[in-house]
């Protein structure tokens, strides 16, 4: 087999087969084809696309180049939830001990955070003392005693796949939907679960910045779980304000708990956490319709059992689950300073992507890799999009370690307001099924 | 300057600016950007092309990687010519001693063969003593004393071009119009001449198959070339029969001297030469019309002045002008081999690619970049198309130094004997100015 005739093919517009597929990631991981080739295919691939069985073949090829979890001593089925991620999500902390909770284990893995905000692992590793790097006997565990593991990718995980995203990051071919799909399911299959929700994000802050490209992948991605043999399904959601009233680490734990307290429970975020939520239920098994689901998450959440289970996640993991309680436990948040609107009108737009940038100008997000962050700090929202507001009012509380000034002016940058608005924003915009 | 920004901006189907151009092809030169982002460029060229402007910037950041010749010091216009190449051409031999001939300096770089027949190089290297390498001082002094000039393509001309022909070679990425266009021009364009025609093969035996692709080439080098102010006309000529009676280095020495001696005046390579070398006496100003160039051509073959200075030339740079009057002198054929036809009817195709294949077992050509040529062995065509064959009739004749033994029924096999034929077979399928 030559690597030439394979990118020949797919210059050409053929398609490759699971042999062709899998000869290029052994040789793109244990470097044996020069990187230069892989570089020329992967823009070939952005060019001509791959079929459902040609990212199938891609996703196993690379879950194969390493380690996969064998959850099968852990009763029932398993459901894992994928995110593509935005500014203020926290829905893994909220759902991920609700699912639990209500009696399907659950599963995940979670990346650091680069741009903006932290991710899931850096939103974890605010709690004082938690591991948030498992071991697969740690992670066994977890699942186990509680229903709920989280832990940060290891190395050992499709190698293959940080090999080749290494290369697409310097070569502009990211941005494509079976790469993007066989990247993401890759880690996935690897992961061992059963069953599989994906929220896929869309919109100005979101990585699909149009709902057709939102489709794209989410149908791209449950054609491929779907080949595999693994139940999925995708939620598109929007993702343009922030996410809820948090953004930066400790101050997301804060929220997660809040609404696993009852709070905010007809927030946007409690929506589309419970939702998630639910539909993790019906595929694992504990309900039959949304219905049923959506009032067994409310019930977990009711009689304090989903808080119980991040408690019992906390503590087993070697975490100060005091902190849950008592937010003074968490990492300090600085320096207060307060945001104050310098108009009167609604808010019609939030621009959270440029919210996430100054998150992360004051250190709850990295610019380079091995940026430490600084997890106490970060903004608190007064407002969301449709309220109103009068000039004076609190919009923003700013939390921060550095001594650089806060310029008020770039934060009240971020918002649109207008003498009125009148505007349906429903945070759910698709579902996709197989 | 970042590479990931002209890879994105590709990618997405912009164009370069000539400074991008340049600091791209700057690096790629001189290792400081990686082959992997420059393979990825490459490809996204091939899928979004590049306008003239791109192009011609692409052109003259190559020619600037290495050296150029200045010609200044010889009077009168320079006229060059390039062949995208084909099976048995071997016009330069036949038209660079005429255009001389006739008053215009002709300086030619010409290459080595690789696949199937030699390149004009190996050609002349056929002419015992020859020097084929010649320094720019010895350029110079032919391109004087004899107007025409000859000479393998030193390393110093565009070594970024051979840099990223080497990289394309690898990665698929050779078929690509403005890449093609920029890899010719810039080694033109560095050779110093202030006119040029291109003769842009087509058909199957050619690198452009079709007439849409052949015309597309021709368009490019002709739009780069004109965008730099120099006179440029293509012509599109037919490729899919070898041109001429010879395939093998001696064999098309010996051909061409015929022509120049005033023998197979009509024939299709005598014609094609004719009609490529009275296009470069207009541009070079030594006539006005085409019949004029036409008839001062065939003067300088009847008059002998054509061959005298193919003569001049050989002896001025250390060969042995006696092998062109005694062809005993040039390189030997070893064993001859008759191969007879095996039914009667008419000559409808012969298969030139088939036969440069044939001829590259034989050793008159490089399979491998390193492969020693057997310059004296070959194929003789005793047909053309189009010729009417009885049962048993010499087909061709075989030179051959080889121990294996030659299947007469592979070579037959490349010809299409049908009972009868009546078409048209144009030589010249088309012209392109600017």
């Amino acid at each position: 087999m030559r690597m030439y005739d394979l990118i020949y093919t797919k210059k050409q517009g053929g398609a490759l087969s699971p042999e062709q597929i899998a000869f290029w990631v052994r040789g793109a991981a244990d470097g044996s084809l020069p990187d230069e080739q892989s570089a020329a295919l992967l823009m070939a691939i952005c060019w001509r696309g791959m079929d459902t069985e040609e990212t199938l073949a891609l996703t196993l090829a690379m879950r194969d180049s390493g380690q996969r979890l064998d959850l099968s001593s852990i009763p029932g089925l398993k459901v894992d939830k994928h995110s593509t991620g935005g500014v203020g999500d926290k829905t893994t902390l909220i759902l991920g001990p609700i699912v639990a909770a209500c009696g399907v284990p659950c599963p995940m893995f979670s990346g650091r955070g680069l741009g903006h905000t932290g991710g899931t692992v850096d939103k974890f590793a605010a709690i004082p003392g938690l591991k948030v790097e498992l071991s697969e006997a740690e992670f066994l565990r977890s699942l186990r005693e509680t229903r709920f593991a989280n832990s940060a990718q290891t190395a050992d995980i499709a190698p293959a796949d940080k090999k080749l995203y290494a290369l697409r990051d310097i070569t502009a071919t990211v941005e494509s939907i079976p790469l993007i799909t066989a990247s993401i399911m890759s880690k996935k299959l690897a992961g061992g679960a059963d069953a599989l929700v994906l929220d896929v994000k869309c919109g100005p802050t979101a990585f699909m910045k149009t709902l057709d490209e939102a489709r794209a992948l989410a149908q791209s991605m449950v054609a491929v779980g779907t080949a595999h043999g693994m139940q999925i399904r995708a939620l598109i959601t929007r993702m343009d304000a922030p996410l809820g009233w948090a953004i930066g680490n400790a101050l997301e734990v804060m929220e997660s708990v809040e609404i696993l307290r009852g709070e905010h429970g007809d927030s946007e975020l409690a929506q589309m956490s419970f939702r998630l939520a639910a539909e993790m239920l019906i595929m694992g098994g504990a309900a039959r319709t949304l219905e049923a689901a959506l009032s067994t998450v409310r019930a977990s959440i009711q009689d304090g059992t989903a808080l119980a289970t991040l408690r019992r996640f906390v503590a087993l993991n070697g975490g100060d689950a005091l902190a849950l309680d008592d937010f003074r436990r968490l990492p300090q948040p600085g320096q207060i300073i307060e945001v104050r609107a310098d108009r009167a009108g609604r808010v019609a737009a939030i621009d959270g992507r440029a919210l996430g940038l100054l998150a992360m100008d004051l250190g709850a997000g990295r610019r380079d890799r091995k940026d430490v962050l600084d997890l106490g700090v970060g903004i608190r929202l007064h407002i969301q999009v449709g309220s109103k507001i009068e000039k004076n009012d609190k919009i923003f509380t700013i939390y921060t370690k550095r001594d650089a000034q806060v310029a008020s002016a770039e934060f009240l940058r971020t918002l649109d307001v207008l003498p009125e608005i009148a505007r349906e924003r429903p945070w759910l915009l698709e579902t996709v099924n197989c």
